[in-house]
């Protein structure tokens, strides 16, 4: 299954079959504050050179995200969607709880956004679904719903495909959801990987739709985040997931290693190029 | 299934169940000059300083080849093993293609050592198995026999039956059996981590004996071969292996990274521990 988004006037193509695609995680206000005060001051700078780092460092789609405390992200995403894309021309994840701000920012966009994100409450689903199919853009579809998280994979699978059987019924193509089968913090929960590893697993296996994942997530609050970031994410690639959202300065080696051993990069070609351009 | 190794009074557990057992790979003249001269004039210090250095890593056994052209391993190997023992107490691989040298190495070694390696050749089980079930010692069996290497999953898993029923014969217990399913340069062969990998989730499924493997080679050839190798381990360890011959220095941050996420390592004390005194 291939779900494509567009830039103004490039296109990436998110294919189940792989090599893994790429979402910047870096424009997100949480632990920069410098992103915050610069926006703040209506400074938008710090916010394409996040950007323009990202895109040197891999980053094939890049994500949104400029809501914090006190700021107005309906007319503030909209803004930034349009000063990114005035400069470059990669697809844009918008990431706001707040669908007035997806839909304002879906409005001034170029190209084929992916929305981040749905989830199965019946409020996310009302609200977003008539707004993507409106403006032709992807979704993710977070596994969860009213009656909050489960640990149960086999239940993060049925709300997935709860979340696609609304989608389609709201005339969105069913390659534009792509499902996120939530990752929570390992150091709370010792079976926090393997339920979302399994979730990924069976996705793959009976939807087989694209997987997303905010895949920092897993090693909150403990030391040497990369080795675990990095072992997770080979996990999950090799069990299903293929557009990670994560900060490619730290992710891409692992990520291009993880499709190199997994027969999707023929003679290293890729790995070696991306070594080649960041040692 | 339980194999256990011992030192002179120390024992290591591999369960098939994990956490992972490091076998460390430093004992190996293969690219250390100076390990090759140091043994050329007699002088154990640095065969020593290799070890205590890898124990520190994480080591909890060490692989001993002593091999290089001009050597008579047959004595060396022995000699080794006692200067190690007198000083360390972890128990040892003793690596020789030289079927004298593992028996004259056995002969003077105290507690339980793993021999690397027998194979499905008829020679080399006709030679080893007799040897090991004299002296108490467990093995592992490389699935190649004497049609060469095969890139076909199933037919290493017949190797690898063949080789424990052999061992079984020859009055080994069969956890004594330690399966290698071979790793080969992914750079020469695009499938090469693939076949090892399937070989790898079937011996566990279908043998459930404890795997161990040379984790270094895959990325023969390759830049950043850490990268390479953490992303190849993690997706080992989940599907099977369960003691790497690796170097502890590069390898056991990995290592650990995949025992949490995999959940055998409750609230991160071990990751956090190897953290700490690595840092």
């Amino acid at each position: 299954m291939k779900t494509i988004l567009k830039g103004r006037t490039s296109e990436v193509v998110i294919d189940t079959e792989g090599p893994v695609i790429i979402i910047g995680e870096s424009i997100n206000p949480t632990r920069r504050k410098k992103l915050v005060s610069t926006l703040q001051d209506g400074n938008f700078d710090f916010v394409l050179e996040l950007a323009e780092l990202q895109i040197r460092a891999g980053a094939d789609v890049l994500d949104v995200n400029v809501g914090f405390p006190g700021v107005d992200d309906v007319k503030l995403l909209p803004e930034t969607v349009r000063r990114l894309q005035e400069k470059f021309d990669i697809p844009l994840c918008l990431d706001s709880p707040n669908p007035k701000a997806i839909e304002a920012a879906l409005k001034v966009a170029a190209g084929k956004c992916l929305i981040n994100s749905v989830n199965g409450e019946e409020k996310s689903l009302k609200n977003l679904l008539p707004v993507a199919k409106e403006y032709g853009a992807a979704i993710i579809g977070l596994c969860m719903d009213d009656d909050g998280i489960t640990h149960d994979p086999g239940k993060r699978v049925s709300i997935a495909e709860k979340i696609i059987e609304r989608a389609v019924k709201a005339g969105i193509k069913p390659e534009d959801v792509v499902i996120d089968p939530l990752a929570m913090a390992v150091s709370a929960d010792p079976r926090a990987c393997l339920v979302t590893l399994e979730t990924i697993r069976l996705i793959h296996l009976k939807l087989g739709h694209n997987i997303t994942q905010g895949a920092s997530n897993i090693s909150f609050g403990l030391p040497d985040r990369e080795s675990l970031n990095a072992a997770f994410m080979a996990l999950a690639i090799y069990n299903g997931l293929t557009c990670p959202i994560a900060n490619p300065e730290k992710i891409t080696a692992a990520v291009r290693a993880a499709d190199l051993v997994l027969g999707r990069d023929d003679f290293a070609v890729r790995f070696v190029e991306y070594f080649q351009s960041h040692q």
